[in-house]
């Protein structure tokens, strides 16, 4: 298993964005092919239409089935060969269904363990509603489908920072009455355990961002910081969920407070994602955290204004590809190290589990030192 | 009047703050000397005493009254010289009275003519609070004061950016009902005035933030978005405010839209101030347009938690110095250009401007040159 290579299933999204662009960037780096086998569900027709208008120089394999799929190549499971239409930067029923196909293929494998891992490219979430998928994104439709009743966390991170929301797609209007006790309870619990399992921190710490501007200012601008956060902190924190806050949302970023801790709970969608994004530039990662399943996807959309000019950014793409692969081998480390609770590890921050076994400094002589 | 140093009313802020430290910080710099005549309000024996703190060797010149400012010097006019105790990183009544009673003076000796421009350090919203300052902060005391009828728009400010918003200091759960179209075009109309008049941009590009996230996804996520903004801004537009939207948040941060815009309108305190924040840094800089005074002030607060200690960063302070002696001459040049119609002049951005009158480039003989 050890010498295995991670195979990280790929669904192609939307097939008139810049999904294609940014999954055959990212593979077209042969490093790539070395830690991983990547697994696409796409449409090899429309792969090479990409491929032609891109002007790429890059070979892929297509296959019927995942079973095929070998290493040191880029798979390309057909999930269609129809000629499909690309229309570059339009929304279009084909388009939707396509993606709904491949995300179908992709989820199938998963369950058939033929995949390790789901890598997803941007849909468009409007174009690829029907019977089959009624949701309002990937995170809802694969908690549906391989969640196994468990509820999951949408997490926005990069290498300096992971943002977690209590409340995800909801007019601003109705977020303050959807900030409860019990929903800030139940995420820091799903975002702690995940902070531990895939992420290998041993004690993460959580900061979690008040509702109102200045936290509230002592109840002059709201008081949901004193009815609601603070009990729920307090709370969570008798639960052995080590969280501090709630913290006004502008100094929190502004003065890089985030550097501190492990995870940071905002309370809705802008607070949290408009800092985060400004910050993670083009390298944020979308990570689905409390699922058994590992899922990622780039935090940028379908890009429709720039689909088929070449112009698009893979680095969220690559970035997606390396967190799946690492959450799924944090996990691993961490179920195996709690398999036989008479074998106690200790885990600390990722990068001291990667140390090895403590070896004592080796005295190493210069070579250009006599005596 | 154009060899004329701008003579710039420094008030002290919190006593109990970093607003001495960055004070002296800024003007410990000699080039900061050359560029403007600073005129600190505050107290000799306070200043004395964070100096000794801080162990910093800084001269400065009490005086009694701000006539008495001259060149080349920090000049402190002494509102007060009681013995008051400095108690670091603690709200006292004290400190919120001398905080106040500087202010009173700086905006008495800018009726008189005694100060061109104001820099106000941070004040504690708590302890100022009395009969006679009885307001959210500082913008909307010295609209109060020296408004003459006009209304403000705080600014959020640096070299790359300018955020300003729709709704300032409001419970997340008032945010959305305080929106509508009247409070758009009204902040619109400023913004673009500001930025003609302060900022020298001659057709200024706002670019205006959505309510809800995904800018509502067309009416899933809000409607706001399509009943209050699109008509707003459609009104602007006919009026001749060049602006543009309504942006989701999130995305227009993170793939850094702002560079195309000469301002960003935010609906909201977290929505603009987190993500600016976030970029800003140790640099953003708080400016009040819409009022006939040019104020300006650091973007950071008391910083409770590193007063005393010789750890508050001066940038910001210094940038708010810098901004306000630019908007300063900036209204000069504007306010010539436009007193007599007939001598036409064209406006360009700030870089243009400072160009000064065009030059045919000279053909330099490099000294190692023959013929």
């Amino acid at each position: 298993m050890e010498n295995e290579r991670i195979r990280v299933g790929i669904t192609h999204g939307d097939i008139n964005g810049v999904g294609y662009e940014v999954i055959m960037k990212t593979f077209c780096e042969p490093a790539m092919l070395e830690i991983c086998t990547p697994i696409i569900y796409g449409n090899p027709k429309v792969m090479a239409c990409h491929r032609n208008a891109l002007e790429m120089n890059l070979s892929f394999s297509a296959i019927q089935s995942a079973e095929e799929a070998q290493d040191d190549r880029l798979n390309l499971v057909t999930v269609s060969d129809e000629e499909v239409k690309v229309d570059f930067g339009r929304p279009t029923r084909e388009a939707g269904q396509a993606a709904l196909a491949a995300m179908e293929q992709a989820i199938h494998d998963y369950k058939d363990g033929l995949i390790d891992v789901l890598v997803t490219a941007p849909i468009n979430k409007a174009t690829i509603q029907s019977d089959e998928f009624n949701f309002p994104g990937h995170t809802e439709y694969i908690q549906a489908c391989v969640g196994d009743g468990a509820e999951a966390l949408m997490v926005l991170m990069n290498e300096r920072i992971k943002v977690a929301l209590v409340t995800t797609h909801l007019p601003i209007a109705r977020v303050a009455e959807a900030v409860n006790e019990e929903a800030i309870i139940s995420k820091l619990r799903i975002f702690h355990d995940s902070l531990k399992r895939d992420f290998g921190i041993s004690t993460p710490r959580i900061a979690v961002l008040a509702l109102n501007p200045h936290a509230g200012d002592h109840g002059l601008l709201g008081s949901e910081e004193d009815t609601i956060i603070r009990p729920a902190l307090q709370k969570a924190s008798e639960e052995g969920i080590p969280c501090f806050g709630p913290y006004a949302a502008d100094g929190f970023f502004g003065s890089r407070s985030y550097e501190q801790y492990d995870g940071v709970l905002a309370m809705y969608h802008d607070q949290g994602l408009t800092a985060f994004k400004a910050l993670a530039m083009d390298e944020g990662v979308n990570f689905t955290a409390g699922l058994p399943i590992v899922r990622t996807s780039p935090d940028h959309g379908t890009a429709y204004d720039i689909a088929g000019k070449g112009k698009a950014d893979e680095a969220s793409m690559r970035q997606a590809v390396y967190t799946a692969i690492d959450v799924y081998r944090n996990r691993q480390v961490w179920d195996e190290s709690h398999a036989n609770p008479l074998e106690k590890l200790y885990h600390e921050r990722r990068e001291d589990d990667r140390r090895g076994p403590f070896m004592p400094p080796r005295r190493e002589t210069p070579a250009n030192e006599k005596d």
